[in-house]
Parts: structure tokens; sequence; C-alpha cells
């Protein structure tokens, strides 16, 4: 696994350098069911399987992930929740495969350590605290004012991440996140949970030294909260969704001045915060609708759907 | 806030005895935004606000959520992670609604308090053994070999609860779960989070005393392990989904027994566990497929989604 410097290099990167990989087996299973008309059927479903993350020795947290990105997901999980800061040095990942582990080793131990052993003292249980870690460096980011994003970027990329092969069209019941630039999707990771697949970019970006100047970040799932502050945390200046909003993301997307644009299907979107960024240069009446069968919904013959997270 | 006595009463239930409410001013708000002419449009989005449960004094967790069934979500939320047992009587819910707490408190210490200290000592983050905790009891159930699930009923069902009038048809990007009986949804109940929205569920009926015999839980979500779990800790025999499966899902459903049906979308369902109690008792060409302008993705006219939790 490569380290990124100090300074992380910028590349340019190839259109879906990164892409989900239907074909792996360890990713979908073929299970025996009936169906509506009492039929014997063979359909692929979704594995999902536990990853521990310890950090510096410590248990951090069980995740259910597909597995595709052990390394990726360890440390965006660590990064998005501010267990690692900007001045932490990795000096490992090893992921044991037998025992479902991740161990990320930095070079001095992290501050996360104490922060921890004072937090376990006051609450007793970390979901909430972790949600308070989440939120430590949301204001201290500055977006680039500059970035625009071109309508025919949007809708160019909307088209080619919902046609590329994925576990979505394979097997449904799984989330996507994309990391764009321009009208190019470059890193489209797949996970059961949509905080697992924007962790894995954000583990990528870091360890292979990605900037997040000029991306653009997609998502297949909602613009909660959580989604926003994660993209803010990262950097990306710009957000856009197949799906809808809720008022806090909303919210905290005006607030850091994120660009937040939801259920972008076909021609159509809404863009509720950021709305300056938009440059319209493509006629949304040539776009037309999502044609049923390129839609992520309707494209699978059984009818498996992308729902939740 | 009524007490359900140690042996709960059977109470015949009305349709919809608890729906939605999306003219609730609190649960949803009006937002600007652009559309893709560049256009200002107005919008509804769902609130999601925090909510921090207390159990007997001892800070549990913070959530999100719509906010509209505080008492319930709370003790659903214990009872399903088994931080309440069969055994912990309920001395009363408090919901202040101005510092966002809820507490519940038991007649005696729950056991929780013994468990909650121990774990904090060997796991440094409590998300890990929360998952633990949620599975204590998950081999000790024993669902109902004798429910029956009629085909004419899930038909009958799924029409009924994509037409009800919601939050998602009114604004999007929320989940539902509904606890039905034959062909009669019950308890409609929708939130942020599909755990959210199941465990206001478990919550109501724990409070008002409603037994799961002759249950069936619908839900719009993914039938995750998580659902499953929670499914079959409440005794609900079978589970019903218009979206999909991941694999451990399907497992968990064969080892407890329970009826798994994923992607029913109009004549369409796939059952891959429990099959044995389904009576095919409709014709399912005579059905049809969902009507574009009746299905939950396609209902609205600003393409608000149903996409993740």
């Amino acid at each position: 696994m490569r380290q990124a410097a100090g300074a992380p290099m910028i590349r340019v990167m190839q259109e879906f350098a990164v892409r989900p990989d239907p074909d792996d087996p360890r990713l979908t299973r073929r299970v025996a069911g009936i169906d509506q008309e009492g039929n014997a059927i063979e359909t692929a479903v979704v594995t999902e399987r536990p990853l521990t993350l310890f950090l510096n020795g410590r248990e951090i947290v069980t995740m259910m992930t597909i597995g595709d990105h052990p390394n990726y997901l360890a440390v965006g999980y660590l990064l998005n929740q501010n267990m690692l800061g900007p001045d932490d040095r990795i000096a490992g990942v090893d992921y044991d495969d037998e025992i479902e582990t991740v161990v990320v080793r930095t070079e001095r131990e992290t501050d996360f350590e104490d922060k921890l052993k004072k937090k376990t003292l006051t609450s007793g249980c970390a979901q909430g605290t972790v949600f308070g870690d989440l939120m430590e460096r949301f204001d201290e980011v500055r977006l680039d004012p500059a970035a625009v994003l071109r309508t025919s970027w949007l809708y160019a990329l909307t088209r080619k991440i919902n046609t590329a092969p994925s576990l979505y069209l394979a097997a449904g019941a799984i989330h996507g996140c994309v990391l764009c630039e321009e009208d190019r999707p470059l890193l489209y990771m797949e996970d059961v949970g949509r905080h697992n697949a924007v962790d894995k970019i954000a583990g990528y970006m870091h360890l292979e030294g990605i900037s997040p100047a000029g991306k653009i970040f997609y998502t297949t799932g909602r613009l909660t909260s959580e989604m926003v502050i994660k993209t803010v945390q990262m950097g990306i200046p710009i957000l856009i969704s197949r799906s809808g909003f809720t008022a806090w993301g909303v919210e905290l997307a005006r607030q850091a001045g994120l660009t937040l644009i939801g259920r972008a299907r076909g021609r159509r979107f809404v863009a509720l915060a950021g709305a300056e960024r938009i440059v319209f240069d493509s006629d949304p009446r040539g776009v037309g609708d999502e044609p049923a069968r390129l839609a992520r919904k309707s494209s699978l013959p059984e009818g498996a759907a992308l729902d939740d997270g």
C-alpha cells in the first residue's frame, strides 16, 4: 500500500480508475428461492461480512461491509470520524482476511486515544460521541468558491454511472458513491452502507494522494447531514444525488457553502444550496427523461431495488 | 402513556390505527432552490432532529429522528437492543421537547447497566458491542410455524401502503415500516432511518400491548441482517420488503425460520426463506404490474426517491 506524501501530488486519473467488479465471486452469492408463481428461482444477493477495525492496537468498531477494499475503508472511516488528523502519518495498514480484522498503525499515538478515554467516562455508549467527532473539523473547512459544475457534466456523469456494470445492476440492495472530475467518473465504490462507500473513497484519496480540488461527489443515497458533513470534510465543493434531501442536510450544506444537488434523474434535478456554482451549458429539453431501461430503479428484471443504507 | 400488563391483552386494531401525518408542519420544511432550468422553486424536505435517550439517568444514545413518536422510539430502541428485557417494567417515559431528550425509567435497575460497565472496559467504542446485544435473544425466539401469508393479502397490503398519504409521497427521502395483519396495514411509521421506524413500531407494540401473533411486517428498506434480527426478536414470523436482500439477512432468516419476501412490487416478489408459509390464493397475472403513477419510486413529480437509511 502506497503512502501519501506530506504534500499530496496531483495526478490525472483515468475514467473509472476504480469501478465495481460484479463478477468477483466473493461479493455476491447465488441463493435459491421461489417467485410469485411459486416457481423455483435462483438469484444473486450481495454478501456482507464483519470487519473489525483497530487503530494502534485499540479496537474501534466492527463494520458490516462487502469487503472489497478493507484498507481504504479502514483509513477512510478513521479520517471521516476525525480519529486520524491531517498530521497523523500512517505507518501501515494490515488486513487479515481470515480473522476479518484491519489494523491501522500511525507513527506516533494519535490524540484520539486521549479523547476516547475522556469520552467513555462521560458517555456510556460511544454512538453519541462519534457524531460529535464527525463534526469536529466541519466549521474550519473552506470549500473552493471558484469551483463550477456544468450541467453538461452532470448529465454525462449520471448517464455513465447509471449504465456502468455494478453490483447494483447484478444484485441490487447496495449503495454507490463516485468521485468525479468534470464529466468523468474516477472512483466508483459500492457497499451495503452508503457510509462505507464514501469512507472507501476518502481512504483511497488519502492513501493514493488524490486532491479534492476540482472534484465532484456523486452518491445514490439521500443527502443527509452525515453525507454533507463527510463531503465537506473531504474538501469537495459539489455533492450530487439521485435521491432526496433532509432538512438538516440542506442547512449544513448552506453553512459550509457546499453545492447540494438532489433528485438528479434524466433531465431533472433540484439544487437547494450553492446553486451559484452551476453553469447551465446544456439545454435540459435535449437530455430527455431517464429511459426506463437505464434507470437504476427499474433496470432489473427481478425488480431489485436500491432503497436504503 | 399506558403500560402493557404482564400478559399483554390482545386487541383488535383498526386499519391504519397509526399512519403518517404528512400535514404535520413539524415534520417537513419548505425550502427554496432552483431546478434544472435555473428556475426558482420551493420544495418540501423532511426534518431530522436529535433525540437523546436516557435509561434510568444514564445517557444511552443520540438518535436523528423526524420526532413524531419519541416515546415509542425510545422504548422500541431499548427493547430491540436488548437493553430492556421482558421482565423490566417501565415506570415512566418522559419526553422533553425543548431539550430534545427522552428518559425511560424502569421499576428496578436493568441489568443493562452492569453489562455496559463490563463492555466499556473491553471495547473502546460501543458500536461493536451494540451489535452483540442486538443478537442476544435471537437464538431463543420461536416463530409461529402455523402462521400463513396469503398472496392476496400481500398484494392488498402493498397496494394500500403505496397509495396511503405519507411523508414519502410529500417529501421523499424517508423510510416506512408497517405492522400488518392479514390484508390490513395497522401501524404505519416513517422516519429518516429504517431502524427508527421499526423501533417506533416495537415501542408501540410494547406500550400498547399489541401481540405479534398473526402479524406481518412490511418495510420499504432492504432486508439486511439488522432488519431480520429485529423482526425475529419482535416475534413476527413474516417480513416483506419492496427492496432487495443481503446474503446475511437471508442466512439469518433461514436460521430463525422467518418468511423473507423481497422485491415485492406489483405482481412480482421473491421469497428466499420460509416459503412454506406462503399460500398462493391469488393469480399474479390478474394483479398487473405496479402502475407507474402508484409506484413509490416514480410517483413524485420532482422525482424524490427513497434510497437509503
